[in-house]
Order: structure tokens, then sequence, then C-alpha cells
């Protein structure tokens, strides 16, 4: 509880410049640490006004490397932001692995900007959030600068004296002096509602500098030295792996064809219903995401050329994703899709997804067992996250059978314009069909849920498939226009 | 001229059918050449409202992999691009190399959006933009779509009837539509500036849409080949080096020493005369910028912490430059310095920065030599399209003789808690002093220009060079805030 933060605690300054020196020479350490150990920071500032988070904050990063260090200040949501679901301008700004994001102004800053609002579903919002990036070895420091009512007042007319500080104190900040109690009690539920084992609260009572600085740089240190602890710790056992009797694959009827005019028929007026709802969602800002996943040469490519070849090129955009990159690599693995989401009113089509998480990852080692078998859960929260926003999400696995996967290999080594399309990496995963469809399966029970099913698309007819996807999007927008 | 332009051209749907299917082919094989010759393509398309733009667009794509292209829709600058220089919106949204950029809405867009603005700066603006992308290996292809005024209106009426598309029509397009020629003669002139050899614009009459579907994909064809046939010859010849008598480092007095009381006493003073500056550039939006280049071990990093040690962190940020990763690799090399402009009001300091392209990817032959000398004009173009738009640039090389750097090797490898600072690249950078010293000389001579002036720090005494930059940039900040 705030009201019992005793607000004169104070530090001599002797003692302060101790204390400092003492702090100030580990700090250094401690962040050289951080970098080797791959361990990305998260250091959130909230606040009164006034309260000085700003000095604070250059305390304490002033014993550390600038190189190492960002500071991000989110206010309102501008027009990009605003775009799109609430956590995507916090979620493209994290550390990478390494480094230190210091936020003054997060995710919280909204709780208390807006205080009508009802705040559950935030809070929980953030809670994943924090979890999501805690589970994969981040650390999260959360500090509540405290000062009185009176103090606040004191400080602001101290600005407003200042020439190059004034513009600092706005009749906002008068405003919320005079509600002081009411925001007091939206902070005090936010402290309680958000503080979890992993990511606590740590309210620092901000009267004297002095103190603030030395018990924001002693909480600090302790994080840090706790997580790279935590980092020497062998991860958690595996869970058993579920036996599946049945695969969802098992019921795909895989013999399903239809012949050549039916699809000249069907297919263009599927295309134009497309692209008629495609204008329909720009002006209700309804953001679309279709996923494609599916065996090697199961046709997707030809499949998304299709989807898109009557659309209005600025209102859908195909993002292919292979393996990480460069900073995809040193940051969680959802980062690059979140920076990615469509903008509300357009579509985005990924040709695979953040189900390489579950599949080639987990098939290949490239995740550990706790780390894919935490993803299920991510990727459901990470979906509901953006159906939550409004967003439509259709997930495609394209089916083909074993044998007319090594058909069309063959074909595509036979045929001298189709040879680009066929790599040594295509038949080393075929002699891991069982192990991928081992994954497909556990992926498809395991993430279908009711904001984002998965469509099993049989794709030995190629024809079939394409109707499949366009009538099962199509459904999809309708429904969400109505 | 646009008014010579036979708008009746005009194509049979037989001869159209025939065009397009030889076409269609071609160019599917044409992207995947391009893609394997890692040739960025930049597609822009002009013209007047309801000509036909986004059909246009859709058809050229058509026969394209969606995974290969991406198309842009640029209006308006919104709060995000408002705070950076002009061009930045353009250059962070260029294609990767081998990747297709279809700009509905572009650099031009403006020109036509707001016909009272003296227009010469942004042709010179464009055509530099333009040159140093296709000096970089780039096409760009630039279509004008030409329609009649009363042709217009028609199909403004048209679009106004339907219950999906009625949106598009605006009052301001009507408006124009009664200012028709006014805007002919602005397009008229813009074509005519902008058409340069190797980015000429192609104006297409769109009365008919076969006409102007076959006319832009052959247009589209020739500049694919063009372009693969370029990418074969071999680059332009070396000019030949100048000789260098003289050095700027020469002139650097490596003696210059001060004591550690009078850092102590002038340190602070200058710190906060530094913080109250960054205070006063956030109202009148004044973004920095400071670039630190040096020797290896010549202190940098240590500089940098005390010019930010009292700065408020909102206000600034350190970018450290590496070798480029990832996408960073794929694009022109200023690409990544573009998306790390400052926003307006705010200070990037730059450790290490684009001068990497004449300094270690000129001596370690990372960069062609055509490459590297071409890179001069362009630092100093990019420069001045910073300055123009009232960005501060400040720029030190921070110098210190070859025994010193040899002094302090040593010492970070005899001192436990420095020897992570000091690598085997350092040793193999130092056997190559001679040439990066030529390096420093050219780079000092052909890039201090009158808006983003060289300061040469003489940084054998650690001391004096923390108060050097930490002077020079007040200067330079006080001159541009009075």
């Amino acid at each position: 509880m705030l009201q019992t933060i005793d607000l004169d605690a104070k530090l001599g300054k002797e003692e302060y410049k101790q204390a400092r020196d003492a702090l100030d020479l580990h700090l250094s350490q401690l962040q050289r640490d951080i970098r080797n150990a791959r361990i990305p920071v998260i250091v959130v500032f909230e606040g009164w006004e006034a309260s000085g988070i700003g000095t604070a904050i250059s305390r304490l990063l002033g014993p550390l490397d600038p190189r190492g260090y960002k500071s991000h200040t989110f206010g309102k949501p501008g027009q990009e932001a605003a775009f799109r679901p609430p956590m995507w301008r916090f979620w493209v700004s994290l550390p990478a692995a390494g480094d230190i994001a210091v936020y003054d102004g997060s995710w919280y800053r909204h709780i208390l900007d807006d205080k009508k609002k009802s705040r559950e579903l935030d809070y929980e919002r953030y809670r994943i959030f924090e979890r999501q990036l805690i589970d994969d070895g981040a650390v999260i420091v959360k500090f509540w600068l405290h000062v009185g009512k009176e103090e606040q007042a004191r400080r602001f007319r101290k600005l407003e004296k200042s020439k190059a500080l004034a513009w600092k104190v706005t009749k906002k900040d008068w405003r919320r002096n005079q509600h002081y109690d009411a925001y007091m009690a939206i902070a005090d539920e936010m402290i309680a509602e958000t503080s979890t084992a992993q990511a606590p609260w740590t309210s620092v009572p901000a009267h004297d500098n002095r103190y603030a600085t030395v018990r924001i740089a002693e909480t600090f240190v302790a994080a840090m030295e706790n997580a790279l602890a935590a980092k020497k710790r062998p991860p958690a056992p595996m869970r058993k792996e579920s036996r599946h009797l049945d695969s969802p694959l098992d019921s795909a009827d895989m013999s399903v064809e239809i012949d050549r005019a039916t699809y000249e028929r069907q297919l263009p007026k599927l295309q134009k219903k497309l692209a008629h709802l495609e204008a329909m969602i720009y002006v209700p800002r309804i953001p679309v995401v279709i996923v494609y996943e599916g065996w090697d040469a199961s046709g997707k490519g030809g499949n998304i050329k299709r989807l898109v070849a009557s659309l209005d090129h600025r209102g859908f955009e195909v993002t292919p994703v292979g393996a990480p990159e460069g900073e995809e690599k040193t940051h969680h693995y959802l980062w690059r899709f979140w920076r990615n989401v469509p903008k509300a009113g357009h579509i985005t089509i990924f040709d695979r997804s953040w189900y390489g998480r579950v599949l080639v990852e987990r098939v290949e080692n490239f995740a550990r067992p706790d780390e894919w078998q935490r993803a299920y859960a991510e990727i459901n929260e990470f979906e509901h996250e953006l159906a939550s926003f409004g967003t439509v999400l259709v997930k495609f696995w394209i089916n083909i059978s074993k044998d007319e996967q090594l058909r069309r290999f063959k074909a595509r080594q036979e045929i001298a314009y189709k040879q680009w399309k066929i790599t040594p990496d295509d038949w080393r995963n075929r002699d891991k069909w069982d192990a991928y469809h081992k994954a497909v399966s556990d992926m498809i029970q395991k993430t279908s849920t009711p904001c984002a099913p998965w469509t099993i698309v049989e794709g030995n007819c190629k024809l079939h498939a394409r109707l499949k996807t366009l009538s099962t999007v199509i459904n999809a927008i309708s429904t969400a226009v109505k």
C-alpha cells in the first residue's frame, strides 16, 4: 500500500557517497556480465509526475556503458500504434539479448492516464507479456516513484519558475494533483494486480534523491544477480510427452479432387468476392492474418499467388518467413512477428510463421524441449491478443501425402524452370517425415482455438486446395464484416 | 509533354491476350533472375486520381511471386515522419537486394499535393536519392498514368455509385479535377525535372486498361533486362588515387595535456551546460547528430560516457555501429543509418558510423574501390540532407599516436577488468596503421563541409579529449539554438 510508505526516508551525504561508489563499480561489472550471458533487461519506471523519474534514470544509467542501453518514453499511442494491437509498440521496442531497455512511460502509463476504463483486461495482458519475456530469459525490474501531494505541488511550482523547464508542467498535471487520492487508489490497485513473483514492483519513496538513487540501484543489482544465477541453473525438466493415438491429419481425405473446368469456373468468382471483402474491411479497420504452413512442395507459393491475384495491392502484404537473422536472433522469437502484424484494415499473409517454433525448431532441436513445449501456450496468447484487437485469424496446414511429395520433388528435378524450387534441405526434411508428422499433429491439437482455428487443406489436388483456402478466407472475413 | 500523349491508344482483346501471355511468363522468370542477381527494384507509380494505378499495379504484380514484392502507399507524413528529414520514410521502406518495392504514392506525391511550394529543392533531393540507389545497383522504373479531365470526372461518378468504393472519391479529388490544367503543368515540370538517363519517367495513356497494362509490363521488362545486363559489366574503372602530401592529422598537437584538477573543475560545468542545451532544443525541435570515429583504444567509450552523464535519458540515444548484419547487409549501406536518424528535438550519438564505408570497408576491401570512392559524395549528400532539415552535425576523430595505442593495448591485457576490451582484431588493425592513416586523412579532407565539419580531438590525454568534445558539442548546439 502506497499510503504506508515512509516518505521521510533519507540518506546522509557521506553515507550516500560510500554506497554509491560501491554500487557504481558493481553496476558496470554487472552490465558486462549481463551482456556476456545475453540476458535482455527491462526496467520500468512509473510514478507521480515530478517524482524525479528522469533524474533517477540518469543516475542509474550513469555508471553504465551508454552503448548497451536505450531508454524509451511512451505516451499516448500515435497513428502507427493506434492501428495495431495495444502491445505492439512495446514488443517492437524490446531490448536485444544483453542490452538494457529503460521505460519511462511503459505499458502501465495508460492505466493512470485513463482512469475511467475497466482495467482488468489490461492487467491480464501485462502479466502475460511479462511472463513471456521472463520465460525467454529476460529480467524485468519495475519501480514506482512515490511523492506526496504537497511535495508534488511544490515541485511543480519550482519547475514553472525555470525558463528551460517550465514547459514540463501542464494543466493536466495540476488537475491530477488535485485528484491525488483517486490516482493513488488506482496506482495501489495496479501495483497489487501486476506484482508477480518474477516481476515485482518496488515502491520507492522519492522525497530524498539520495535515498531513492541508492534504493533503486540496490534493487537493480539484486535483480541482475538473481538473473545471472538463474541463468546457470539447468532449464526446467521436460514434461513427459503425451502420446497421440490419433492425429488430426488422419481424418483428412487425401483423395479429394476437382476437375480443371470446375476450377476455372469457380476461381474468378471467389477471387472477385475476396477483392470485394478486402475493400469492405478498410473502413471498419479490421485486420486480417492468414498463416500458411504445410509440407515442402505442398504448393503454398502457388496457392498464395491465387489468393492475392485480384486483391488491391494497397491492402495486403505477403511476408515470407525463413530462419531468423541478425536482430531477430537476439530477440524473443515472437518479436519479429509482432513487427509484422498487419495495420488495422489490412491483410498480412505469412508464408510460414511463428509455428516454426513447434515445427522446425522442435524437430531440428533449435529450441530446447522446455522452450517449444511452452510455445503452444505462448502462441495461443499471442493470437488471442491479436483476436481481441479484432483481427481475423485464418491458419492453413496444406497437407499432402508422402507419395505425392516424392512425385513433386522428382518433377521439380526434371523440369528445367522448376529446378530452383528444390534444395538438399527438402530431401533432408523428407527423411524426418515422421518427426514432422508428430509435430504437426501436436501443433494442430494444441493451437486450434475458437479465435484462431486451423484448417487442414487437402493438398494432393492443388486446384481443390486453392479453392478451399479462398473460400475459407472469404467465410472468415464475411463473418467479421457482418 | 503530357498534352501530346495519344489518349486514344487502345489494344484489342486478342492482341492483348497474346502480348500478356508472353509477358507473364517472361516476368516470372525475370523476378527469379533479379533475385539471384540481388538487384533491388523500385517501381514508382504516379498519375491522376482514378487513372487506374491500383489496377495497373495488380496486373503488373499478378504474374510475380508475392513473397518477393511489397507495395507501399505514402500519403501525408504522419507524426513519426514529420519529426525526421523528408526522405526518411522512403529510405527506411527500401527493398532488400533481390526484392521489388512498388510505390503507389512515392516521394513525388508531395509535389502534386502541395502545389504552392517551391519545388526546385525537392527535385534536386529526388535526383540525388535515386542516383544513390542506382549507383548501389538498384533499378528504378517510374510511371505516370495519364487520363483526360473528362474521363477522370466520368470515373469519379462511376466510383461514387458503388457501395464498396464510394469512399475513394473525396471533395479534394473533385477540386483537383476542376483545376486539371494547373496540375498538369506541375506534372509536366516534375517529369521534365526528374527524368534522368538512368531513372526516366514513362508516361502511359491510361484510358484503355489493356493498352496501359501491356505498355507498363513491357517497360518494366526492358528495365529489368537492362539491369541484368549491366550487372554483368565490370564496375567503372578506379579513379587514380590522389596523393596527399599533407594529412590533416599531422597538424594535431599530440602533446596537449591537462591536469586532473582542471579537469574535475571544468567537467561538471560543461556537463551542466550541455544538459541545459538538451532541454533547449526540445521545443524548437532541433535534432542533433554526434559522430565518434577514432583509433582503437582512443577512448571513445569513456568519452561518450562523460558526454551523456548529465543528460536527460529521454533526450538522447547512443547507437553503437558494428559490422552490418541480417537486413543491413541486403540494403544500401546508408539504409541502417537512415533508420537511426534522431527524431527532431533529440540527440543521437553514433559510436562509429557511416564513415566505416571509407575506413574499415576501404582498408579491408569489403567495398570495391569505385564504391568507397563514390561514398565521399554520398556521405556529403546524406549529411546535407540532415543539415537542411535543421540537424546539428558534430563529427569527432579521436586521434592518438601509435605509441600511445601500444601502451593502452598492453595496459588492457594486464589489468584484469579491462581485458574484455582487447581482441585479436585490435592487433590486426594496428598492423594496418598506415593504410588507416591514409583513409582517415582522405576522409577528413573530403567530408569536412560547412554544415558538417570534422573536429580532430587530440586524444593522448583522455581528460583533454573529454573536455574538448563536450565544449565542441556545446558550441555547435548553442549556435543552432540562437
